[in-house]
């Protein structure tokens, strides 16, 4: 789904990666992290596909908003998971969205 | 590919986008774009994933290399024929990317 976001500005986390062949427990951490961030204070949406790598952009209002996402005691556990398990590379990219514009087909 | 981009700031365009059921023509006409993208001054790096939505985040130098793509011709001809036939939706993005770090597996 394209995440529903307010005016500009606010921020964007673009987290792109891709897995090793250890797959085990990704998915439900995943989800579990989506679910988890949608209730974090400052939250604004998701947008995530994944093939050969995945990007996942999640969208905040604020810089505060994102570090304490990440600073999150759950989310500190599921980098660190990441990073031993499931990850052979990622980039993220804290960007603040200074405009946007869309389209919807009639 | 993790795009290889250089040391913050720089700009990032997030598309994202659900086609409709008219996919003629449209995987040679996103891979030509890319393409030319790439030839693009100001070309920084392009991601790009599609499931049931697609999410492409090309990354450039500033404001002016986004808006010179934009208004390429055969870019602007490309949108034209996105709006009437291959998207039912899509919202672009221009965010200024302040900081990024990643990870690599030893």
């Amino acid at each position: 789904m394209i995440a529903n976001t307010p005016q500009p500005p606010y921020y964007a986390v673009i987290f792109t990666s891709s897995l090793t062949h250890t797959e085990i427990g990704y998915s439900e951490m995943a989800n579990k992290m989506v679910n988890l961030a949608k209730k974090q204070s400052g939250f604004l949406g998701v947008e995530s596909v994944r093939e050969e790598i995945g990007i996942t952009v999640s969208y905040w209002k604020d810089l505060e908003s994102i570090r304490n996402w990440k600073e999150n005691l759950e989310h500190l556990f599921a980098q660190k998971m990441g990073k031993n398990l499931w990850y052979s590379s990622y980039k993220t990219r804290i960007a603040k969205v200074e405009r946007d514009y869309d389209f919807f087909k009639k």
